[in-house]
């Protein structure tokens, strides 16, 4: 394992203990995290150098010995922003360095690519304003729609019809601040590691839904990126031979039968009137349209289906799904647990929770927080996530 | 990341630099692997200490400074052997530490759990007499059709009909050697990583065919192993909803669509002759039976949505096909070639070669020889690999 990869790996692991233990003594880190001693003792003397971690006293107990020092994140040392590119909006959040949101908004978009840095330049720093907080901004997190390579090459976003764009080196000519490119799967994915449901859980499988599905693979405590940063584009595992047409360009994958076009085209198709958003959808299915209630059962079997499929592949402790399928949870879990029960290998699916986790319904835009957050923390990391 | 397994890695990865790379020097050892210099170091000390790596003097350039050291791995310093069970045999293979096979046999065996310890124990010592090289025995691998926790239990072996096997330890009793055992899927991969056509590959997925169809993960380096080790059961990747029985208890797994038993049985509902083995399906294959090719051609279809699945998921450089795959190339390659096209991202596909390896029919039991040699020269393996 080279040398750079194990101190990013090592330095974000440091990082997020003391984050989510606050106090955390360096002993203890030790303990919890396996780091060796002397490389846990070096990357704290570091971040305590750039301001971002700081060293306080604690309270001993009665034992004799040195006072105990505990660690906290400096949450007033600076900024972290946020970005989440759509097809139709651009989400800005400010965070402290913890990862607490300190405000964040939300502006329409034309999904031009001509001027988009120079807009999210003035974007990034009305957010930073808003929030009246001192201190730089230390890493600007961008999450794309699109297949991103390790780079920092948009190899293509279908939402917004963008291609071969070099998104790493454009925002950086727009920001005063490190730029880190995501994938808005991978983002999400890390920020549920961070923020949400999965923290602390080291091998996790992602799946959200929107406009399209994506997804991340997250293993032995990281993004797993593949040959060139496309890994984890889990809306297009095969779920039916010869099945819908993919925005893809092939037939047959998850993301045709979960997302909201292909929900709304089932629910147009079948009655007539098709749903305008997935929002919508929801008011209908609340409403009790046994149409809408039947298509979400039928995309929850799929689902489940495809799901059994990643049981199988990677003996996941979690599952979990976000985006528009968890505000889905009620009519999409029990065709989902059906699925498992029957197609999962029974000695893997007890050993695998599925969750609906409302953290990107909730507070969203945290997937460019959690990329910035990242880049910042990993301390000489590239400055991509594909 | 915990000190032992990147001691752990980082010891295979030098011992297996030296295997492939005879006479290599330190110095191009760290500059290869990017493990910190005091690290590898540290661990050809170690091997040198056991006898299992040498230092020689290599001719040196023109260039004036100390004369250069080479490293070799000690082929003499002792044995290792692989052990393979299956449901009608056991293979056994002798090798040096370089894992070059120095002799190999295969015994009838009747699947009785009862007395298979002191069975194996026999075949192992005569194999070691057999090959007549004097030297201690550092390790057996015992490959098994099932699956293993990381603890050393076998959990289920459907082929065997055992269940619930404590095997590390049943087998340690009858052997005076280290004992590893491991999933024949994986312990396939890991041959297919040191000795076959995967060789220094840090990614790659392994499907291989035979009485069922299983599987691998590699990845950065290492067998993925999931929540207890039961990570990459490929077979039972679910192509055809509400489709094929399959031995897992689901339905429309890719394993009863490409096994040996699955073909075995469409081709006896389609012709009402049903094959008595793999080599008969491709004797008729090769005479031109038209059914026959079909049922390959329609088998390479099912299989090339299954690799389509697993090109958009992990974004691999390599996928490898072992077992009786490799012998049916000339029949599935095409239909697993148009599935491709058509169904994997254009992204992806284009970055991921399809190989048939030939290794696992060329020199069978070599998966037991990879996991006793992962074991030997991790220093401080654990002794299984699920």
């Amino acid at each position: 394992m080279s040398k750079s990869y194990i101190r990013h790996f090592n330095a974000n692991a440091i990082f997020h203990r003391i984050r989510i233990e606050p106090n955390v003594s360096q002993r203890d880190i030790v303990a919890r995290t396996g780091i060796d001693k002397s490389v846990v003792s070096s990357i704290i003397n570091q971040f305590s150098e750039l301001g971002l971690v700081e060293r306080n006293p604690v309270a001993t107990s009665n034992k004799p010995g040195r006072p105990m020092e505990g660690l906290t994140i400096s949450p007033e040392s600076g900024l972290i922003v946020g970005v989440q590119i759509e097809a139709d909006t651009i989400g800005y959040v400010a965070a402290a360095l913890d990862g607490i949101p300190l405000c964040s908004r939300a502006q329409a978009f034309d999904g031009k690519l001509d001027g988009v840095a120079d807009l999210v330049g003035r974007g990034v720093k009305e957010i930073v304003g808003e929030c009246g907080r001192a201190g730089d901004t230390l890493g600007v997190g961008i999450s794309l729609p699109g297949l991103l390579t390790d780079e920092g090459m948009l190899l293509h976003a279908p939402v917004l019809g963008w291609r071969g764009v070099p998104v790493v080196d454009m925002f950086s000519e727009a920001l005063d601040a490190p730029v880190f490119a995501g994938n808005d799967g991978k983002a999400a994915a890390m920020a549920e590691y961070m923020f949400g449901e999965c923290i602390d859980i080291k091998d996790f499988i992602y799946l959200f839904s929107g406009s399209g599905v994506g997804g991340a693979l997250f293993l032995d405590g990281d993004i797993y990126r593949g040959a060139s940063g496309l890994a984890g584009e889990l809306g297009h595992i095969k779920v039916v031979p010869q099945g819908r047409y993919c925005s893809c360009g092939a037939s047959g994958c998850l993301s045709p039968y979960l997302s909201e076009p292909g929900l709304a085209e089932e629910i147009g198709r079948l009655t007539g009137n098709r749903p305008t958003s997935f929002k919508d959808i929801m008011e209908r299915a609340d409403a009790k349209d046994e149409v809408v209630v039947g298509v979400l059962d039928n995309a929850g079997a799929v689902l489940g289906s495809a799901i059994s499929s990643l049981v199988n592949i990677f003996n996941p402790p979690l599952v979990c799904l976000g985006g528009d399928m968890a505000s889905a949870e009620p009519y999409l879990r029990p065709a989902v647990e059906r699925a498992l029960q029957r197609l999962a290998h029974p000695s893997m699916s007890v050993q695998t929770k599925v969750i609906f986790s409302q953290l990107s319904t909730v507070s969203p835009f945290l997937g460019g927080v959690a990329l910035a957050l990242d880049g910042v923390t990993g301390l000489d990391s590239p400055h991509v996530l594909p």
